[in-house]
């Protein structure tokens, strides 16, 4: 237990650390008085979207929180559920917002800060973004070690094995609470910020030929809102969910791989949490790395960055050797390099990401170059290059799955599949999903930062600062694209990794829904029986026939890629549609206020503001309630394999769908970027026009649908997982 | 034996009629001297580009063959299997040639007999389509009864039981055959006819502003030879290999699940082929049924179509109750449900693509709204609309598997897992793919006629014959694109339940390779022994661990998503590239050939045609020869469970990609139609630009990324089963 307590600290630690970046920041001038007002308009639009988005949420979790009440009531699930569930709402949405709220202070600041020197603001908007990837870590560990501490306080000790099993189980309806907040944010941020960015882009850029983020465009403000409630808010409660979803997914398969042998048990429980905790402390060294000199170019910065998070990973993998062997764990050092392998496999998957993306590699310079015949190959060819970059991504969590597993049986491999060596595999691909995320403080810093300096240049644009402020704000957030990559490659490699863990937590949690209602033999088909409470995740398996020659797990596997389909659709269209009103609007100002363009008149921003705010509330409720409603309907309906099947497909599917949408999303960026650095052409030409259509369509796909499939993906897991007891008790074929 | 006959007496009929058709449109003239030349140069480059294309698959069967060769040689496969590989290939491969010497003839008859009556042509249109569906069907039945009676007569009588299954499984390669041929079929046919079909409307339509076909667009004569090469050798080949992979797997099915009964077992593998054969005679019943009143309108056009369709799919379902009772079926009233239950999800899934496609419907209407805004929009919407599509067809499968799987075995839920039922149920999924696709030869007649359609309204245009006769070959081709996507939901949802059924078929083949390699034992994991040759799907399932908590397993799953996004990127770039120098060659000719575009100088058709030609020839490899690779790299990395992830993640992705494809194209295709009929602007409207834009795109969705996918699927089980001797021999983990 001794080793456990390292866990509140980290996590008091990385909160103190926030607030000390925080402060540091409010101390610095925001510029001029028309910077101010623009910076507090756009905070202000930004709180107040906030604000609404979490009344629908609120209302959404109220009727769930009940319905695990009633379950709760029936015996279909523990008492602790509604609680642990609504926690983990708040902390993520507690970590989205201060996320947010710091950025909002911050933007003004780089744009102040770059007038000095570039390495000042890169300093500034980074810290600013350390206080995100901080606040992020800082509340999920201290609502992992809170409610650990709790559960193991009230929770009875039957049976000492179980009674882990229930506990981390039950931390794990925390995580569901999480996503589904993830998921509102994600889904809803990013329809606000990609309607109004398409928006913005279609009349402004296109149509009336003034620049990104001119003060003349009637959407400039709702996009500069956008990256704040989309870029920051959302990916913080992304990220939240993801961090959370690893450790409680590899929690609850270490309590289940070690189920027989109580001190250990603990200590697998644990070792998630602990790895962790060291990765906080070892990512605020790296924070504390990462400067430059004064008179730095991009190149050093760039290498800064990269230095801070090396110098974490690094360490990060080393301490996991010293932290598994004093936990006791008798195969350490393959645990250890199942922790190393996720590591390494974020950074191959993000180095993939930027292959496919930058603007320096052929695959975006050849969708550049298809603009001179138009727009439509210039989506043909961005689809087909996001089609063909998901082979990278695909093939290296492939490796680490084998890997991760193998290592953790300790490559026994003419045994890979008995009972013991599965659950081990499993902690094993949990604990490497850990490891990838154990760097996210620094990594979700280089990441936040990207729509800081992008508010900046937003902020220099419409306070007609020196044209030369918004150069250095868009080496910035150039900068922060490529760090990006690196960023959403742990992301997407993480959710993949978690989602697997989290369909073996869902085979855990049968267990614990059997014992629950009174079932305690399985009658297996060959005749045998076997105690749920010793039964292995194969005897589970062969029990409900989760094979791929059992029609509801094929027609599962259908419906979960469908759900991803689906859900892209619906998102799509949200912007589609959100952009539309959108762009009619500001055509609208255009024509009938007449001195808009001559910049005689101001625009009516907040009517582009309440377009946005309006489709996103609209718009987020469908896809985000398909995604609880699907493994509950399946599990009704085709019960245990039908609801693998589901959580199969949707893995599947949904993985390689994030991928193709980032990377499509990402390649055609920066293809615009290629050619507004006078390539093919240079801005105002047709291939710059055809290539910003490109862009506009990459938008959903790279803000809005693809970084919400992650979510999707384990938010169906979670749902499985808290409503197993009702997936037991009833089902219709 | 007696009802056997049936099948080589209905291919014999099939080929007569097919023949009769042919001579009778022979007949008919093909009007002046300059339809005659266009029609014939058309009828060249199809034919000298299909000639270009044998000759390199020739090259990649030979290499095939000779590895099955050596395989037989090292006992991984029976000696038959070189021979029926290489028949596959070949008549697929007549199927397209036949069908598109057909349709090379008719297009001008076509053209030439508008000009009479709309009627009339529509009658010549329908019935040359109709050889092409009665050649498909005649071509399968021939080889599959002569296959049967060879292996019959040849292979030994060792074990009855087993003999069927050896024959059965042998038979399935030449599914392969056909397979191969069909994927080089439709992705080079696809590249070709889409490189030409979107250079042709990005420099002629949106460029220099010209119709559609206008003889001085130096890609038209291109364009019109793809429509042949891709629509119809393509679509003809692709079809040949849907419906001997529906009559070969269930057939295998059959020999399995009834292996305890000799005489069931016989009747079980006639089955598929009787429902197949009595098919065809009905369906040319319903042919002859197709005729109109010579002042019909278009909507009594379609109603007779509609008729001669429902005609024969009605009778089908009532002729499947009796050939089940007499073929002694105790469960005859289940299986012929099952059949039915094919039929409708195939109906179904084509209404849903219409209503997502046709520009009558809101989805479509929406797209072509989302022009008002630009092609950025039209994009968004038509992606978000064919993701959303996706839905009705899922759905329905899932249906059609669970109520074909239940009803083959007498619903009895409480039991469907049980090892009889498995087997009873996966060949009761089976039959209703046999069931959807019994009505090819005159679905596909209704499909087929519309290329001949499109290709007569180009040798009007380019004939210069008054507008009239090019306004009803459009009415032909639109009422053409409707009839189409019936035969698309067929051609979807039977690839879909014959994938399964393919998997099934390649547990089957895993116990023929066993055998053949003298394993007579399955040892298994709970110390039990089961003999090969009784042991059941589960068993097998149980044996290899193919679970949802094997890692194997979801690695391949994820690969099987892979491969799918990876083939379309590869596709999709291939026609983009090709796309881009037929764009820069029709501009290039533009620019230098003055005389060109005020019709004084003819220009350089066979430039272009060889520009499509050589990028077919070199694009189409790669992606087939993965499809190849994948399930053989799979097996021997991860064996046979990897496989099977391979192949559940492939159709999973696979189906639901195939439909977004398909559904998107469909739509922008007609939203832009929808556009050219005087709708928010008309032609030549900055509406009806971004329109174009969203059909250009579309256009390798729809006709050689999304179709190609359907092959896909079912090559990669075939690949599979053919592979598996190799798999069970040797794997590395």
């Amino acid at each position: 237990m001794k080793y456990f307590y390292l866990v509140p600290v980290a996590s008091v630690v990385a909160l103190i650390v926030a607030y000390y970046f925080f402060k540091q920041m409010m101390k610095k001038s925001e510029g001029s008085e028309k910077m101010k007002s623009i910076a507090g308009y756009i905070r202000d639009g930004a709180m107040s979207y906030l604000k609404q988005q979490y009344k629908v949420v609120i209302i959404v979790f109220i009727i769930l929180a009940l319905i695990f009440t009633v379950m709760a009531y029936f015996g279909m699930q523990n008492n602790w559920v509604p609680f642990a569930f609504i926690t983990g709402g708040f902390f993520s949405a507690l970590a989205g917002f201060f996320g947010m709220k710091t950025a909002t202070f911050a933007s003004a600041r780089t744009a102040h800060a770059v007038q000095h020197s570039l390495n000042y603001g890169l300093k500034l908007a980074f810290r600013s973004g350390a206080v995100m990837g901080l606040v992020v870590v800082g509340l999920a560990l201290l609502d992992i070690s809170a409610w650990y501490l709790i559960l193991d306080y009230f929770v009875e000790d039957a049976d000492a094995g179980h009674k882990l099993i229930m506990i981390t189980t039950t931390m794990l309806t925390f995580g569901m609470g999480a996503s589904i907040q993830a998921l509102f944010a994600r889904v809803g941020g990013g329809i606000y910020t990609k309607a109004a960015d398409v928006g913005a882009d279609l009349v402004g850029k296109v149509e009336a030929g003034i620049p990104e983020d001119d003060p003349r465009n009637p959407a400039t403000i709702a996009d500069n809102v956008g990256d704040n409630v989309g870029d920051v808010a959302g990916m913080g409660a992304d990220l939240y969910e993801s961090y959370c979803g690893s450790i409680l997914s590899t929690a609850a398969l270490g309590a289940s791989a070690f189920v027989l042998n109580p001190t250990m048990q603990q200590n697998a429980v644990f070792a998630p949490m602990i790895i962790a905790a060291i990765g906080v402390f070892l990512s605020i060294l790296g924070i504390f790395i990462v400067k430059t000199k004064d008179e730095a170019n991009i190149k050093e910065l760039m290498d800064s960055l990269n230095r801070g998070v090396n110098v974490s990973a690094i360490f990060i993998a080393l301490s996991t050797f010293l932290i598994l062997y004093l936990l006791d764990f008798s195969n350490w050092i393959g645990l250890s390099f199942s922790v190393i392998t996720g590591l390494i496999a974020g950074i191959i998957i993000g180095q993939g990401t930027e292959y496919f993306t930058s603007s320096s590699h052929k695959p975006t310079i050849r969708i550049a170059e298809s603009a001179k015949t138009g727009p439509a190959t210039v989506i043909i060819s961005g689809l087909g290059t996001g089609f063909i970059s998901t082979s990278i991504p695909v093939l290296t969590i492939v490796f680490a799955i084998l890997i991760s597993f193998l290592s953790a049986t300790g490559f026994d491999i003419s045994n890979m599949l008995s009972p013991e060596s599965v659950s081990m595999g499993l902690y094993g691909i949990a604990i490497a999903s850990v490891g990838m995320l154990s760097t996210l403080s620094i990594t979700l810093a280089t990441d936040a930062y990207g729509p800081i300096a992008d508010n900046a240049g937003g902020i220099a644009e419409m306070s007609n600062l020196e044209p030369e402020v918004r150069n250095r704000t868009d080496m910035l957030d150039s900068l922060g694209n490529t760090t990006a990559a690196t960023g959403k490659g742990f992301a997407i490699g993480s959710a993949a990794l978690t989602g697997l863990a989290l369909m073996a937590s869902y085979v855990e949690e049968l267990r614990v829904a059997l014992l629950r209602t009174g079932e305690t033999i399985l009658y297996m088909s060959n005749g045998n029986t076997i105690e749920v409470a010793k039964a292995s995740f194969v005897d589970f398996m062969n029990y409900y026939q989760v094979t791929l020659m059992n029609p509801k797990v094929i027609t599962g596997i259908f419906l979960g890629s469908m759900m991803v389909f689906l859900f892209c659709g619906l998102t799509m269209n949200a912007v589609g549609r959100t952009a539309q009103s959108m762009v009619e609007e500001v055509r609208r100002q255009f024509r009938e206020i007449k001195g808009i363009l001559t910049g005689e008149e101001t625009p009516n921003y907040s009517l582009c503001v309440s377009i946005s705010t309006k489709g996103a509330q609209r718009e987020m409720l469908l896809p985000s309630l398909l995604a609880v409603a699907a493994p509950i309907l399946t599990g009704l309906f085709m019960g245990v394999s039908g609801v693998m099947g589901l959580l199969a497909g949707g893995l599947g599917s949904g993985f390689v769908m994030a991928i193709f949408m980032a990377n499509s999303g990402g390649a055609w960026d920066n293809a615009k970027k290629y050619i507004e650095m006078d390539n093919l052409g240079g801005k105002g030409s047709e291939s710059h026009k055809a290539s910003i259509v490109g862009d506009t369509v990459g938008d959903p796909f790279k803000d809005t649908s693809g970084p919400s499939l992650n979510i999707l993906i384990k938010l169906m897991s979670m749902v499985a997982i808290v409503m197993a007891g009702l997936t037991v008790a009833w089902s219709l074929i």
